[in-house]
């Protein structure tokens, strides 16, 4: 037997109700039961995206929802605005160029928020970029930029270049405006904040974006989303989705918004703060600047005579508290915490406790 | 309260250890501990499939493994035949067009098996086809396909055609032998007789089909089975899987195994002879013919005074019994009845009693 605390960056620990709403009997997709819920879970997803635009889900991760939206909305020769300030971005830009589209590239440190004036002056630059995109939560890095005023500037400019989101690592742990703040394109998923299993990707799309679509020369099926809004029309997927996620998803909302966004997103506050006081006390720091951290994801530096593959492993196997390694070109000095979904400080004060006695034990160690 | 029999052609319902399995809680996707479950899930699956090829476990629905067949190893101008003999292989066809590929088509009747002479005599004639795709168990017509002597001739023709097999319905329900059947690429589902939650799908590639997949030219990057190789090859995922479906997949092909898949196979065969006994005695007929009969899904064609959309409600809120409507262009003539995975001939007395009744109240009701 064996009690772990899991504080990665997704998937996130379940609530118990939609752990065990999981196991419910399956019912068959084509049914109107089936339908209900769906069309239910669409609607409790508006909330959260804060949005009257049309809302997919599909069966896919999230990364499968970035190719969906490159897929549908991009084709070669298309003039795209990457901007690359961690892993994530990275993903989006090979996505890209898998599909033969050569994104323009914005690349900025890995720990450095995304800066409205370096987006605007590109675009001033180059007015034929139809579409910027901009990961919100940098989940490699821990640091969240601000995408509210980027796309006020991005819109004051040109109403008609899509702002494109990737709110994986945020959607439902931070607050985010669909609608209000003219995001075109916000892509998330459910084991993230939304605090569901891993299995589906939601994305809404806004009118500007959808015109998009049917211009669009990539090849698509599974991700065609003019197939599935058709079908999503009437409350049906476009194939048999994976029922007990759909399910749990709807749990997980519904509790989300029983809580309350504003206090979600406060609790998520208050546990990153309660966090860095205390990797500073240790004198351990932070990949980025304070001023940008993330509500969700703590990226922590280490010093370099502490290894952090060894150091996650030995807190994983003498505290049972699962920390989530360094990502891409920064993993060899970083591990990351993840605090969103159903975290509370009482996790946390296990989790702080944990990391400070392996960190000491490693200053001993290597003295 | 209510106690649903669903006997649809998947989802199926789940054994109450695959139900329970499903909440447990959520680990790490990059933990040691899940790595192991990964790796132990594709070598049950290897049983299943009797395969030592490599297997593929991709978080997408059966059709999203067509689609990574089509776009890992087809490119556009490929001469490939594709055998349409219901809605599942007009649904691999279409998927290539959305790739730009234009299949040659073999056409069958919609309740017609694809025939070993005509495959062979297409091959014969055009020699540059490079792939056959054959849907092993047409479940939308309730007629299964001989692959064993099709792909027999085929390799003996020419060993370099890839035998490209859906087998969404089949596998787990019925005998294949992957290896010794010399079946390049099967591609199939864990809802079906597999007996798991939706949510994945699963591939096997055989080292002459896995040549082809470098010199594909069709974009793809969540489907690409290189990037998915490289991760695999260390119990590793490209991407955050769903992780109840995962090991709800492996409890499910554990309790298969246990079984033994030859009592499995033995299991539908009877269960499907009991339904076709019941169904003639009721005057109703099979869609195609009894000695090409699926032993895992039973296409029933109804007498024009009954509709099936309307019969198919009236047994679900009769008699909670949940059947399956028919498929595209016999929609209006047949309904389906799943008979696989968890289905033993206890729920088939119930399924039997309720059709008896509820065709005998609609014979009444029409005369």
């Amino acid at each position: 037997m064996k009690k772990d605390f899991l504080m990665i960056a997704g998937p996130m620990p379940l609530h118990p109700e939609v752990l065990a709403s999981l196991s419910q009997p399956i019912i068959s997709h084509r049914s109107k039961d089936f339908s209900e819920i769906f069309l239910q879970t669409v609607e409790l997803a508006k909330k959260v995206f804060k949005t009257n635009n049309q809302i997919f889900i599909l069966p896919c991760s999230g990364s499968g929802g970035l190719e969906a939206v490159i897929s549908n909305l991009m084709s070669p020769g298309d003039k795209v605005l990457v901007c690359v300030n961690g892993f994530f971005g990275e993903r989006f830009k090979s996505i890209m160029l898998a599909y033969s589209i050569k994104p323009i590239i914005l690349e900025k440190g890995w720990g450095e928020p995304i800066n409205t004036d370096d987006v605007i002056s590109i675009l001033k630059k180059d007015p034929e970029i139809k579409s910027v995109f901009i990961v919100h939560n940098e989940s490699s890095t821990g640091v969240i930029s601000n995408i509210k005023e980027i796309s006020k500037e991005i819109k004051k400019l040109d109403s008609n270049i899509l702002v494109i989101i990737d709110a994986v690592s945020s959607l439902g742990g931070t607050d985010i405006q669909t609608d209000e703040w003219s995001l075109d394109v916000v892509v998330a998923a459910s084991q993230k904040a939304l605090m569901a299993p891993p299995g589906l990707c939601l994305i809404s799309i806004s009118d500007t974006a959808w015109k998009r679509i049917n211009s669009s020369k990539s090849p698509r099926w599974y991700f065609d989303l003019r197939l599935i809004k058709e079908e999503g029309s009437r409350g049906m997927t476009l194939v048999t989705p994976s029922i007990p996620i759909i399910i749990a998803l709807r749990k997980a909302l519904q509790i989300l918004l029983e809580e309350g966004l504003d206090n979600v997103f406060n609790r998520n506050l208050l546990i990153r703060n309660m966090i860095i006081e205390a990797i500073e006390l240790m004198d351990l720091k932070l990949l980025g600047n304070r001023r940008y951290a993330s509500p969700t994801v703590t990226t922590v530096k280490l010093p370099p005579n502490i290894n952090p593959e060894v150091l996650i492993d030995y807190i994983a196997n003498e505290y049972s508290v699962i920390f989530a390694p360094g990502l891409g070109r920064i993993a060899n000095e970083t591990f990351r915490i993840g605090h969103m979904g159903y975290i509370f400080p009482n996790d946390v004060i296990v989790a702080i406790s944990a990391l400070e006695k392996s960190i000491k034990h490693f200053r001993n160690v290597t003295k």
